[in-house]
């Protein structure tokens, strides 16, 4: 039953002076404007304001959470809406759609992403059906329906959902065509991009050569030279925070950071461009890149998210066949003490720089993250990520972390998704989960009511502006 | 007193809403069939049907979950029955009782033995009286009394119990004598064996060179040949296979697995053999013989089992007098993320083979396991393991594992035990656990008490069987 | 409102069943003397039993848990009371107070030091006013004024603590003037020393060299020869046990230990003091003094604490303007497996060592430390150190331990620490949430609450004198 999913009450403890006091203090943060400083989702929605395609590929086919689910249990990726390197898949939304409604209540029982449908089903777009192989064609028909209407276009969705700003992810060499056209429109949503160069700092990202020849047509520099390479990254900061990005994004595989001589990265920037640079180079010239960026980042402002240890494309076969982002990344151990040492020996102690880091690896948080984000001025722990932006993985988070780092040390959630209609879910789930935490907290009289009244406004509100300098 | 840990809530959450769902759960899967799908009893029991020797020989003696804790607290082992080298042990099953009892209470409180021992006194032996040194010689003598009545001989306990099925595990060289005498004879109850190959594809077991000599005399191949050694197993599996085993196990102390050519292979069983590998190259044999074994239950749909990360026999001295599996087998940090990388890119796509793994370092719940699990379509995540298997054990495992793999990932529960008489408590701790993770979730709203109910049958019952093909 | 802070039945869960059980066992035990077996309180304050200086001098400049994190929202250590090299620090403590106060109420919020601070203002210093910006004047009177009454010296509080047995930590070459001038005094309070030899047995200690010397002299043996340098340990082993120290306690980077020839010892010690030792020998060194260390243990019956796997000083920049201990050393993963495992088969074994364990890495608890301590018969494991002695760090503690080692193989709490004013309230906490733990396990029908009530006794009283010899 869907309405169970969408229970006033749900994801609160059970307990009922706790549950009193859950309820409190949600609903003293549930109309907050979502603040969304870290997403996927693609200007060109909101710069274009056409209508989203269909059921399918609005859930489906574009979220790696959903067909990873169903790959696991045997189904075929192209049969999902995934497109395979023929370009062959599924051409029938609705196909796509009841195979998918068919597996929804067994599969994702348990799961955030029955969180996120059910809520963006129920509360979006006014489905009060459970989602079943019965009910799937009619549901495909109303959602097909109302996307149709001008209500439901991106804009107004955007508007609907209370999101006061919203980044996207681009390249360092992206043109930020979507989002010149949306500074220059008259719509008044604020939609900002996040400055994310891996492609042109990472020597194993697959489109690192193409990329930084872009880069260099880009900013007028010889990109195989050391200084005009570094200059040119510049550039590019300075174009994407001209058109309103605060922050930068880095993805690696590992939070590896190291500080080498001029004359060695010279060398392996040449080795890369040459293609002869080793696995173990490549390491070191990322790991080069981070401080490089951390150095940047203090003098431009820019503030600094690091999202390491995710072991990209393990499955290669779904990678040949089907490209990156296909819900085979997988999680891997990582250290952050002795990798990001050498970063914070240089720039954590500056009132300048604003580094917020991600783990995949939870035995992080209270071992080392909260640690670090407790010490170092610089350092601030960004949200549960990923798999682990869930009801639990927000309740580890907040348990392991806040004894050693408190609360103002972290700052507030990121959705980081490229599922718009999930965005209002996601934020609700948090705020719920933080609520949740903080009555606890209150009722074992650890905190008072007003603290955590306090503590809740700012979570959902005011550390993200503020962290992310919004 | 024992009746408080018998009490028919036990287990379940204090808050009076969740202990009624759980309750109402729980009733619904308490007396389903047990599914034993692995685990460590002996196929003589049931072939011969002769009545269990002595309370200690029962409980204590092959029980290394017991007599490691009192070891733990300078007991020697052979004041437990446990026989050193010389064969030197306390004669006096009465006497390791009396020293057991008057340890029990402590030393075992707030452990899963405690619970296992308590329910098979009292619901199997009708034990009503609390385990100490002044009952102790009163319920030696129940028990003594009891184990020579019909209705206590390994047949009957079975039917009692209400296994369904039980499967046994042996070595790849075991006659499997009794599992011939159990097929041919007119029992009903249903014991299978497990295809356990360790010893011969282990070249660091201790029964190496031996097993392998075995292998060639048993399967008439030259095991000293590269094509011919795995014609042996394949040789070897089938007839396991037609004796009624379901699935292979491989207890390894790492997942590492690897592909190597042929050539190598041929090289490193030569040296193996010779008794030259060193310990590096013994992890590459080990490696890709896991790969080998992965393609052969692709080939002949038996299930795999990976037991990984047990550092055995970390106590030397404990080693050396007393043998293998003396409670001082110690689990160590492993990597599934890389480790399993090489088999599953060459198997793991596959709908023909189910690979169930398991784990001792927790920590790879929710960073590895759950994630590799809710992705490859072959790999299903194996319950709680040895030291896991308990209370809070099982609880972290839902709570790590659920939001990212779900439910219909896992495989269920095994009590991988020696100890005959703790399977029915074992099935019942683990039935409570899942009761009560399940109506958790239904009084916080995340789930209908229906589809609580149907998870639970499942998890129960459906999920053990199709997994194992039983 | 610091009134919610010390509502009495804090830190208890809400469920009303569990919370009375919880009540009723803390009852029990919360007047019990506190048994403090490992700590950095100085001997010279009970020696001299001359007043506290200042608040800020009691509460701020001293303790890197309070420092650290007003630094990492960016304020500079000078002004809170710490000395940079040059000797500059804020000289008026009122200043330091005021600023401490101000963020107190936010930045600490959720983390043990506001447990323990609001504990010692009210409850120490009867402060019923919460503090902050207001009343942080007001309060700065009223402990000042307190300090100087006869009824707050060192010694009098010592009493009103209810502390039966307090033990500091000294270098191995300290002259143990103040225990000695303390145990020729009348006072009864018992304050002992702990052996400390990490600056004679770490050639990467910055006092090493200096020790070295010292030792030498202290002892009249030429340390630079291995035999000598071994009899000079035993020689002031000898000496603190003589003046009451009943343990020892080492503080490396990591566990590993090894075990060497004498040869490579000796040629180990001589590079040392030759200044030439390289990183990984003297991980070696290291890892050889710990296996000494244990053998001379298992002599003279010192208690060995291991406290291994902080990366001290991991801020070099802190480190060079301030020195040690100023809040930047930061956990690292370490392997107590492969780490213990020459050491622990060498002396493991033996019943007349006790080696008490303590972790960093929480997810050491449940993978290998648990399961260490429920198999060796020396190998204990100490409470949650650190950045882990915090509510949820001690329920993680119970929850991922006793299922496995018992609560047998634990030895109660410590407080770790050097805030005196902290002690009861550190108690307490611990107190509390070992209470909270079995109200749990009785309230789950998993134990009996006479068996709560004995644990919760063994815990805070009989274990830690029984394991520390006390």
């Amino acid at each position: 039953m869907t309405r169970e999913h969408l229970h006033p009450d749900r994801l609160f403890p059970v307990e009922p002076a706790v549950r009193q006091v859950a309820r409190e203090i949600y609903q003293s943060i549930q109309a907050l404007p979502i603040i969304s400083p870290h997403g996927h989702t693609e200007a060109k929605w909101f710069a274009e304001n056409r209508p989203f395609e269909n059921p399918a590929a609005l859930f489906i086919s574009p979220d790696h959470y959903v067909f990873r689910m169903l790959y696991s249990q045997g189904i075929a990726l192209e049969r999902l809406g995934v497109k395979n390197q023929y370009g062959e898949t599924e051409p029938n939304p609705r196909k796509i759609w009841q195979l998918f409604a068919g597996h929804y209540q067994q599969l994702f029982r348990g799961t955030p992403t029955r969180l996120w449908i059910d809520h963006a089903l129920h509360e979006v777009l006014g489905i009060s059906q459970s989602l079943n192989t019965d009910s799937a064609d009619q549901i495909f028909d109303k959602i097909s329906e109302q996307l149709c209407r001008s209500d439901f276009l991106p804009r107004a969705l955007f508007e609907r959902f209370g999101i006061e700003v919203l980044a996207t992810t681009e390249s360092a060499v992206d043109s930020l065509y979507h989002h010149t056209n949306l500074n220059n429109s008259d719509w008044k949503g604020r939609v900002i991009t996040t400055f994310r160069p891996d492609s042109v700092t990472n020597p194993e990202h697959p489109d690192f050569q193409n990329d930084i020849q872009k880069l260099a047509e880009l900013t007028g520099q010889d990109t195989h030279d050391w200084h005009q390479y570094l200059e040119a990254l510049r550039i590019r900061r300075r174009f994407f925070a001209e058109s309103g990005a605060t922050a930068t994004d880095h993805g690696f595989p590992t939070p590896f950071t190291t500080v080498l001589a001029k004359e060695q990265c010279q060398a392996l920037l040449s080795q890369s461009l040459e293609g002869t640079l080793s696995a173990k180079d490549a390491e070191q010239f990322r790991g080069h890149m981070l401080v490089e960026m951390a150095r940047m980042s203090e003098e431009d402002g820019l503030v600094m998210q690091l999202h390491a240890g995710s072991c990209r494309n393990h499955n290669l076969t779904v990678f040949d066949h089907f490209g990156m982002d296909k819900g085979c990344d997988i999680p891997m151990p990582v250290n952050f003490v002795e990798g990001l040492r050498p970063l914070l020996n240089e720039v954590g102690n500056s009132p300048s720089l604003t580094l917020i880091v991600f783990t995949l690896d939870e035995s992080t948080y209270s071992r080392e993250l909260a640690p670090l984000a407790g010490h170092y001025p610089a350092m601030k722990l960004g949200p549960p990520w990923w798999f682990h932006d869930s009801p639990e993985g927000m309740l580890r988070y907040r348990q392991q972390t806040t004894e050693t780092a408190g609360f103002y040390n972290t700052v507030g959630f990121n959705d980081d998704t490229r599922a718009f209609l999930s965005i209002p879910a996601r934020h609700d789930v948090s705020r719920r989960m933080d609520s949740r935490f903080l009555a606890n907290l209150v009722c074992e009289h650890r905190m008072s009511l007003d603290e955590a009244m306090e503590t809740a406004q700012d979570l959902t509100y005011r550390l993200p502006k503020e962290a992310y300098k919004l």
